[in-house]
């Protein structure tokens, strides 16, 4: 282990502008050195306002996937960089390296696949129905105000193992769909595509087939690009014929209910005589049987024109976009199946299932719904004040209640006015305040106010405990049944880095 | 931002032998190259089922953490390597930093407290009682098989702000007292120390002020070498005259019952006349006093040769140390005050005091525990088993549970056995199965099984949902009345690395 050397001789001079939602850096004084007192380019901190939101997120997808019996698991924030090469194409340029300080060669995760890979096939797993939620890193141009971030988290589900066919997939969506509905994003569809039709497309309009994985990207630009703009890549760029991207434009042209779209391929007989596109349309004619059993083909559009970015998809691949809000269609989650992967790693080959969801997003939205209700940051239920410099009564009774679990707070000193502590407790939007003085302590009781009506009742000291959980337990029941629906949301373009699986 | 070029280059051929407790690497074949499947050293996966005990481990000291008002952020999981250059003395060779590719030079973050004490100088904050659980760097000596990584997780909690003397203290510690109570680790005491005093005691001895830090370090070796080492790294390292040594020898062997040791100082006047250590005992009698309110005082023992390793501590010290089981005394978590850190980054100065929870061993003793009492790593409550190839029934079945909350999961084959079928929720330890076959399906009933008493009823279809969330809340009362008490448990040795605030 070698020790560093260049600690003193590095000044920070960088002064790139910070994005426009990042936390505000100010230059400090030029005390000892010059030094911007800022977070990473492309990282940011999360406030306790943000914690409670994404805390609130975190809750309600995890609730999902252990509804349907997953398990989690965690790997390390880095891996050897061996493990990522070969995995991500074009953009391995994106990856963090860590410095070499001797020893192994590391760099951080770029997503969740590929450590969730490693792990399968390092410790020899045969099946596994696993959701891992964690940041990952690229080191991309950051767009912070659109929710890009060079450190993000991600939010990964899937399921490797050998089941039969288009069973676990059915059951992937059908979670997709119930995380989707609850996290109340606004109406959202599932595009639905599989890799074999592409594939029986390409060979059915006569493309090479050493040229599929190419045409396939220009294909997966159309979300952004124009078809006169695909098409001319396709023509130029990559030296396709025009009648042959013709051919391929007519077909990617098609979207629609699944069921309707799958039985007119099939009237049509447009796939007849192609092996692979035929199995794929086999395929996924039994996937939306699944899918109507489990009550959620109806979010499902069947468009093929989806092709998706990463490589390692083998079959059916899917995205997850908003319909309606200010601005527009939006990915928000993504994913598809991967059966080469993890025997990428030697070893077994093990077939797979998976979806990341863009949960930055979702913080997203569920932030801005969040601030117009008035989330709290903190918990707590009671302050304690007194009137008089009685700190350690307020001690006291903040420790019964901390015994019996009671949220309770006090102001940190010794001989407070009356004010400045009410002032805590109404910023901090906490419920109830227990109020004391002096000839309170002597009668043997204390005053229970609460906030929001401004009530005011006298309790017998030994009976605080009791009646602040009935008061808190009553509190909490009028509270489950607020509802929070029809809240105007914003949502952020784009979330592409987010979502690729 | 610059491409990669040595993406291809790289041959790991890392030998080092594993840890004892690592997941096995195994070599793989040399199909493509050399390359070891393994996490990189000093890190590690975490398993479903030690998730699942460290989830438990995180919602019972985030609910501590709570209930004292505290609320939580979140910062990158590296920083501009200067916010962290300055603040770790000689352990800044441990610190990891990332590649230079081009841009800012980052560090991965060594603790949570100077990335705390740069969240707050940054953003101008006056006041906050924070808490922050996540994962620190140190490239240190691995000894896994002790709890010691390179990749771990810390806990910390922090009161910032300028409030009346040892009042923030006292509800640190208080704080931390509920935190080892209900982590049910053993026993163990809270040894506490005041650098003002050890100041004090340095002056009364004799030594001369420049080496007072140099001698606080020597001192902090106590707890792992005899006085008689020490004396003689004072005395032929540090180059301190004999008997200087010897009265500080006599000082460092005070322990005891806070207020006893307290008065015993008093009356027989050990520091009368030394401005820094009498203002130390001032503080220490007012804390003592708040403790007692606090009803944690019988959990402290004054220690005068408690030291603590890092520079920044300004007053109040205390580590606690598990004084049962197997491997004896160790610490198991640590803090003290700090009034002078987050004034480093420039600006306004924030008197701080916080603490650092060695929460990896508690995984380990939480993890024993759990394994003896044969804790699950999923949360599923039914497993739909059909006799018959019923697929679209268990699905139908599966989407009905889904929609009421209740986790259910089914074999994901089209034909499966009965057998396998309740080898799955058998091995799941799944509390109940819904059976069926063709005859139940006409009837429009299926069969409850219990797994525990193997009692099994016929509900009909459309009552099945109610019927299994009155016996899941059932279930659920239950096992609420266990306890986890009582449970032999074994703890690592050390994990001085974690417990450093």
């Amino acid at each position: 282990m070698e020790p560093q050397k260049d600690t003193e001789k590095t000044t920070n001079t960088n002064t790139a502008p910070a994005p426009a939602n990042e936390s505000k850096p100010k230059p400090q004084k030029k005390e000892e050195k010059k030094f911007t007192l800022k977070t990473p380019k492309g990282t940011r901190d999360y406030d306790p306002f943000q914690m409670a939101v994404r805390e609130k997120v975190f809750k309600l997808i995890t609730d999902c996937f252990k509804r349907h019996g997953a398990v989690t698991i965690e790997t390390p924030q880095f891996e050897l960089k061996d493990t990522l090469t070969g995995k991500y194409g074009e953009d391995s340029k994106l990856i963090y390296d860590l410095q070499d300080q001797g020893g192994e060669i590391s760099s951080l995760r770029y997503d969740l696949t590929v450590p969730f890979a490693r792990y399968v096939a390092m410790n020899k797993i045969k099946q596994m129905k696993r959701y891992q939620i964690g940041r990952v890193y690229r080191r991309d141009n950051p767009a912070m105000n659109k929710g890009r971030f060079r450190e993000f988290y991600q939010c990964d589900f899937d399921i490797a193992g050998e089941y039969d066919v288009m069973i676990p997939d059915a059951e992937a969506l059908k979670l997709m769909t119930e995380i989707l509905d609850q996290a109340e994003i606004g109406k959202y569809k599932i595009k639905l595509n599989h890799r074999k039709l592409l594939d029986g497309i390409f060979e059915i309009s006569g493309v090479a087939p050493d040229k599929f994985r190419t045409i396939c990207s220009s294909v997966d630009k159309l979300d952004k690009m124009k078809w006169v703009d695909v098409k001319k890549e396709m023509v130029e760029t990559k030296g396709l014929a025009p009648e042959i991207a013709d051919k391929i434009g007519k077909w990617v042209e098609l979207a629609g209910a699944p069921m309707t779209l799958l039985t007119k391929l099939e009237t049509e007989k447009w796939c007849d005589g192609n092996a692979s596109a035929t199995k794929a349309l086999e395929e996924l004619k039994t996937l939306f049987e699944y899918l109507k059993c489990f009550d959620c083909l109806d979010r499902v559009e069947f468009n093929l024109s989806l092709a998706r970015g990463l490589d390692y998809y083998t079959g059916l691949i899917y995205e997850a976009v908003i319909t309606e809000g200010e601005e527009g269609v939006g990915s928000i989650a993504g994913g598809g199946r991967y059966d080469d992967l993890i025997g990428m790693f030697g070893g077994q080959k093990v077939p797979s299932i998976g979806f990341s969801i863009g949960i930055e997003r979702i913080f997203s939205i569920m932030e801005n719904r969040a601030k117009v209700q008035e989330m709290r940051d903190n918990e707590t239920q009671v302050f304690v004040a007194s009137f008089d410099p009685l700190l350690e009564e307020r001690m006291k009774i903040c420790a019964q209640l901390w015994k019996a679990n009671i949220k309770a707070e006090l102001l940190l000193k010794a001989t407070p006015k009356i004010q400045p502590q009410l002032k805590v407790a109404n910023d901090k939007k906490i419920p109830f305040v227990v109020l004391f003085g002096k000839s309170e302590i002597e009668k043997g009781i204390v005053n229970v106010k609460t906030m929001g009506t401004g009530e005011q009742v006298a309790v017998n000291r030994d009976e605080l405990v009791t009646f602040m959980l009935k008061k808190i337990e009553s509190m909490s029941n009028n509270n489950n049944n607020n509802t929070t629906k029809d809240t105007k949301v914003v949502v952020p373009s784009d979330p592409k880095s987010e979502t690729k699986n």
